[in-house]
C-alpha cells in the first residue's frame, strides 16, 4: 500500500511516497511553496521517479503552511504533528525538534513516547528564519551553501548586536565598510541565528536527542552555531527537510490502518 | 544669554540656539546622525545662521541616541526629557507625544503640569519606524515626501497583514504584481505604521492634547492615518522634528537659571 505525504511550505514544496508505512519509494523537493504550481509539480516529480500513478495511492495527507489551499488531498494535518512523526521516524529517540524554515522557526518538544507535548513558533518576525539568512547572503553576495565553509575559517566572528533583520543588515554593511572579513561576518550571522533559536529552545527545555529539520537544517554553519549555543549535539539527516512530508505519508498510512 | 541644544539621532543631527530660554535664534537639521560629522556640522550651521560664535554660548546640552559620543557639551540629557520639554514649549497643553524617528518609536505621556509620567519605546524592531517607510518607499520607487499625496488619492487602501518590515516588503511586492495601485499600497503602508503606533499609544493611554514629533511627523500621510486610528486630532508643528534640540536648549537655560 502506497501513501503520499505533501508538505507545502512558504518557499518549497516537498513530497514523500511511502510503501507500507516504512519504505520511502520516492521523494521530491521543488522550490516554490504556497500560491505556486510547485505542490503539483512536486507530486508529479515523486510519481515520475517512482513509476507510480495517482491511482496507486491509497491515501494522501497534506501538511505545511499552504495545506489549506491544496484541495485534492484526503486530509490536512498540522505541520507540527507531521514534523514530530517524520522526525521520530528518522530519529527514534528524538525529543526536541528545531525546525527553521524559510519564514518561520518552530521548536517542538516530544514526550518519551513521541507525543507532542509543547511547541513554540515564530512566524511573525523574519529574524532567525531562513529569510534572515537570505537577506544577509544577498548583502554579502554569497551563496547560502557557502555559509558553512566561510564560517569555518572565521578567526574573529563579528558580533551583530541588532536582532532585527533590517537593522542587522545595516550593521553588517557598516562592519564590512570598517574592514570586517566576510568569514567573520558570516560567523557572526550564524551566531545571531543560533542565539535567537537557542533562546526559544531553552524556553521549551533542551531535552536530548535534539535534531534539526526545515530548510536551514542543511546549513552546517548555523547548525554548528546552535550546537555551540545549546551545548548539545544536534542530529541531522539529509531527510531533515522532508520531515513534514514524511510525517504526512506516515500519518496517511496510520490513518488507513487506524494505528492509534 | 544664549544656550545651545543638540539632538543627535540615528539619521539626523539637529541644533537649536535659544536666547533667554524663549527665542529661537537659529536652528539646523543636517542629515547623518551618530558616528558622522553631522553633529559638528549642525552646530556650525546654526552658529553661522545666527552670526554668533561658540564663545557666545552660555551652556550646551546634548540629547538623543548619539549624545554619549559628543564630548564637548556641558551636559547630556535623555531624549525623552528633552522631547517632553520641547514639545510642551510648542504645545503648552501637551499630554502625549508620539515620536517616530528613523529607527525608533517613542510614546511619552506627560502629567497636567508637563512632567513625564510614563513612556514606551521600540528601538529593536524596524516595523513602524522611519526605516519601515524608507524600505517601502524603496520598493515603490517613490519619495517619502510623495506619501501624503499618494495616500490621499487611494480609493481602496491595501491591507498589509505582516507587521515585519521584511515580510511586509514581500507582501507589497506581490500586491503590486497582483495589480494593486501605488496610491492604494501607500495608503496601506500608512495604515500599517498607524496601527502599530496606535497600539503603543493605547497601551500608555490616549490623553489629549496629542502631538507628533520626530522625522516621521512631517509625513502627513502617516499622521492622518494615526489620527484615524486613535480617533483624536494630532497637533503638528514644523518645529516637531526639533523638539529634542529645543528641549535641550531650554534645559540648558533652566540649568543655568536653576529653574526647578
Ligand atoms: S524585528 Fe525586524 S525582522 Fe523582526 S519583525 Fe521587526 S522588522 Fe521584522
Amino acid at each position: 500500500m502506497v501513501t503520499l505525504g505533501i508538505d507545502i511550505g512558504s518557499t518549497t514544496s516537498k513530497c514523500v511516497l511511502l510503501r507500507n508505512g516504512v519504505d520511502i519509494v520516492a521523494k521530491s523537493l521543488v522550490p516554490g511553496g504556497i500560491g505556486t504550481s510547485s505542490p503539483d509539480r512536486a507530486v508529479a516529480e515523486a510519481l515520475e521517479k517512482s513509476g507510480l500513478g495517482l491511482g496507486d495511492i491509497s491515501y494522501t495527507v497534506v501538511t505545511g503552511y499552504g495545506r489549506t489551499n491544496f484541495k485534492s488531498a484526503d486530509m490536512q494535518v498540522s505541520e507540527l504533528s507531521c514534523h514530530a512523526i517524520g522526525g521520530r521516524f528518522v530519529f527514534p529517540k528524538l525529543r526536541t525538534i528545531i525546525d527553521i524554515g524559510g519564514q518561520d522557526v518552530k521548536v517542538v518538544s516530544l514526550s518519551d513516547s513521541g507525543k507532542m507535548v509543547n511547541f513554540l513558533m515564530n512566524d511573525k518576525c523574519a529574524a532567525g528564519t531562513g529569510r534572515f539568512l537570505d537577506v544577509m547572503a544577498g548583502v554579502l553576495q554569497i551563496k547560502l551553501s557557502d555559509i558553512e565553509n566561510l564560517a569555518a575559517i572565521a578567526d574573529k566572528p563579528s558580533s551583530i548586536s541588532s536582532t532585527c533583520t533590517v537593522f542587522a543588515e545595516s550593521e553588517v554593511i557598516s562592519q564590512l565598510a570598517n574592514g570586517a572579513t566576510i568569514p567573520n561576518v558570516v560567523a557572526g550571522i550564524c551566531d545571531s541565528v543560533a542565539s535567537r533559536t537557542a533562546s526559544m529552545v531553552k524556553r521549551i527545555g533542551v531535552t536530548e536527542q535534539v535534531c534539526m529539520g526545515g530548510g536551514v537544517a542543511q546549513n552546517g554553519g548555523v547548525r554548528k552555531a546552535i550546537e555551540k549555543s545549546l551545548g548539545v549535539p544536534i542530529a541531522y539527516s539529509p531527510l531533515s527537510q522532508l520531515f513534514g512530508a514524511l510525517g504526512a505519508a506516515i500519518y496517511a498510512y496510520n490513518k488507513i490502518n487506524q494505528v492509534k
